[in-house]
């Protein structure tokens, strides 16, 4: 607040000396209550001195009047949106490049006369005017006490649109929507004029850039599932050793079957790629796969199935549940999503794999299934984790914070399909 | 800053009368820079007086080293991360319920040790003890002199997430993550020492709730699209009964033949949606279509032409790039991206009829064209832009601020395609 009108002057010099371009004066007169803010010498100080070197002044109604007053002009009275309109115009005869008169005081019906009554009220006119613009932003009328501040939050949404680069009218209407919608979404708080809700377009990602799977591993929701899933008793008796062969068997057609799908899903993701990088890079990860499926035909062999046979059995319910589960994540959902959705599968076989070779060296005999936990630890495939998981970070960190709900709740979902895949194999 | 025996007195008293459960202690003693910011005896009072009623005590290693001199415990001498752990443990003794002691003094290699040389430094080590959890934090080893407020700022994020409900090494894990990146994502300012950034994860959404469409029409990349397309010169005659009927006839067969494509595009979006009404509303959608192109039946009747002999009619190419371009929007992308393709469409007729209904009385003579300006400021047209707009916006306002700059290029790549079907029209 300028409150003085020495204080008037010296910041008009300063506004001269540094050659500011872009000054926005909200006169702070009048407040809404009423209550006069400014003595009055300094009203004609400010108009006198600081107008001139103003680029926009944002008068409320009783300012405006009061600056045309003590500058010896006519009054201008005030029956429609055209008495605004001729309102700005004289205030801009005061100097200022553009003066944004704002109606807040002066509620307007539908037909942009001033409202009789409460119930009339429907629209709040703000008229920009200047040399080479005259425009009329109409904000929707709000009945509410939380109006505290609104004047200063527009001059200021104005001032940060314009050193942005906005043009004048956008920086304007950009921050009538702005204060509209802080008056909208505002919270009732303690007692009188409360003040707008300034973080109305604000969000917050729960996790730095980069930290995306950290996070999502680390949530309360995730973790049960998680744990359920990589210390499964299936994946205990692989790392000791004692899984039966026969479940093994069934497990590694099933695992089968289901890699066909996840490759056809990593196909998908190449069709929903953008750049040939991330096409290419989906078709590399589909040749991985093709790699894994030979691993799994050459372990099928050693119990004399042959790759005709194992295209023979009968997918189960939980490989048709999981695999079409991401499919369908693939069709109605974005590139993201679906690379989330295969990422318990990615990931978790790695966590798995590597927990389970720290324990290799304890086993009193070789592990007959330490072919499968070297696959998942190799350089190979902890490289491919790596870059999979770049990738969904590069993505992650620009998603909004409720679309990253969406995301870990397909991460749970796929990880339980991942449990079931476990419970299908260890009960077949 | 406690800054006096005194203050920390009356700290310890307000929060024992107010039985603070949370407190988080931050003991501002010892500055990165070495300088002492707490006199002796308040070091003491300290750990006497406010110890016993702090939730979480953040300590740096210089800190931890003073509190236990001055409450005359023995000294632990450090040469790896197990001699954190001992002197957490050896502060947790003077009574808070977690300690968090961080390692900040003294960078770690990667088998952590002390580094001995700065091309040593791996990581650092903060250490979180309590009765119930021993707990390392590791954070990578930065070299940066962005790490003013660092500590302040690490003991604030643990309050607002334990405020927030997190557990206290959920809180504290978070915390660590925030810190890190806000020393990796901070900008050399000024000289010395500088500020980490705060605002890694923040997003501003360029409209407030409710915004999207105004804000999408007002940016300066949508206007000339958006103007080209609605003020074409085909649009003009059609609203001035110029245009010649043969031109007519061939932009209604091509129309027809899109619509088909526009039907499927919405039937794409029902199978996309994810609650069964906005199913049905994409369904309901598709008949008003089915009705459209009833519409566009009739008046090429009147051109002798029935609908075999359109549906034998060769599409044009702009009728194929336009209606593929949505289809593959709608397979490569998510339901809102779909539905923001089609948004030209639906909301461009709207604004092109209205404009041309504005210009009819003004005509000399019954415009050839009222049916079709007629149908699409209709009643039913009207309810079925707002209500494809309303569902935009509920969906827009969750969107990240990059992601709405992949929505305006869609919107602006359709809009182009829309102007390209006006040429076609135009030309043929």
């Amino acid at each position: 607040m300028l409150a003085s009108a020495g204080t008037v002057s010296i910041v008009a010099d300063a506004l001269r000396e540094y050659s500011v371009k872009l000054a926005i004066v909200d006169p702070v007169m009048i407040a809404t209550s009423g209550a006069r803010l400014l003595p009055e010498d300094a009203v004609k100080t400010l108009c006198e001195r600081l107008l001139p070197n103003t680029f926009i002044v944002t008068p409320n109604i009783p300012e405006a009047r009061l600056m045309l007053e003590k500058t010896g002009r006519q009054p201008v009275s005030l029956h429609d949106v055209e008495g605004l309109k001729q309102m700005a115009r004289a205030v801009h005869e005061l100097g200022p490049k553009y003066v944004l008169l704002k109606g807040g005081h002066l509620p307007l019906t539908a037909d942009r006369k001033v409202a009789g009554s409460e119930d009339q009220k429907s629209l709040v006119a703000n008229v920009l005017y200047g040399d080479d613009v005259n425009e009329v932003f109409e904000l929707e009328y709000q009945h509410s006490r939380n109006t505290h501040g609104t004047g200063c939050t527009l001059a200021s949404a104005i001032a940060c649109h314009l050193a942005n680069g906005a043009g004048v009218a956008n920086a304007v209407r950009s921050a009538c929507r702005y204060v509209e919608a802080g008056i909208k979404m505002s919270v009732n708080l303690g007692k009188g004029s409360g003040p707008l809700n300034h973080f109305h377009s604000m969000q917050i990602s729960p996790f730095p850039p980069g930290g995306f799977v950290d996070y999502v591993l680390q949530r309360e929701d995730v973790k049960v599932a998680w744990h359920e899933y990589t210390h499964h008793e299936f994946v205990q008796r692989m790392g000791d050793g004692t899984l039966s062969p026969e479940t093994f068997k069934s497990y590694m057609i099933q695992d089968y079957l289901y890699l066909v799908h996840f490759a056809r899903a990593n196909a998908l993701a190449g069709y929903k790629a953008k750049a040939i990088d991330d096409v290419a890079g989906a078709a590399a990860i589909v040749t991985h796969i093709r790699n894994e499926i030979d691993l799994h035909i050459d372990e099928c062999k050693q119990f004399g199935l042959s790759q005709a046979a194992m295209d023979q059995c009968e997918e189960s319910e939980a490989c048709t549940a999981y695999s079409r589960y991401i499919l369908d994540i693939g069709h109605s959902e974005d590139w993201l999503a679906l690379q989330v959705s295969l990422l318990p599968c990615l990931l978790g076989y790695w966590v798995i794999a590597r927990r389970l070779h720290g324990l290799q060296a304890s086993l009193k005999s070789p592990n007959r299934y330490a072919t499968w936990v070297d696959n998942y630890v190799g350089e190979d495939y902890t490289a491919a984790v790596a870059k999979g998981r770049a990738l969904i970070e590069k993505h992650a960190a620009k998603q909004s914070p409720s679309r990253v709900d969406e995301l870990v709740a397909i991460f749970i979902r796929a990880t339980k399909l991942e449990t079931g895949f476990w419970n299908m194999a260890a009960g077949a």
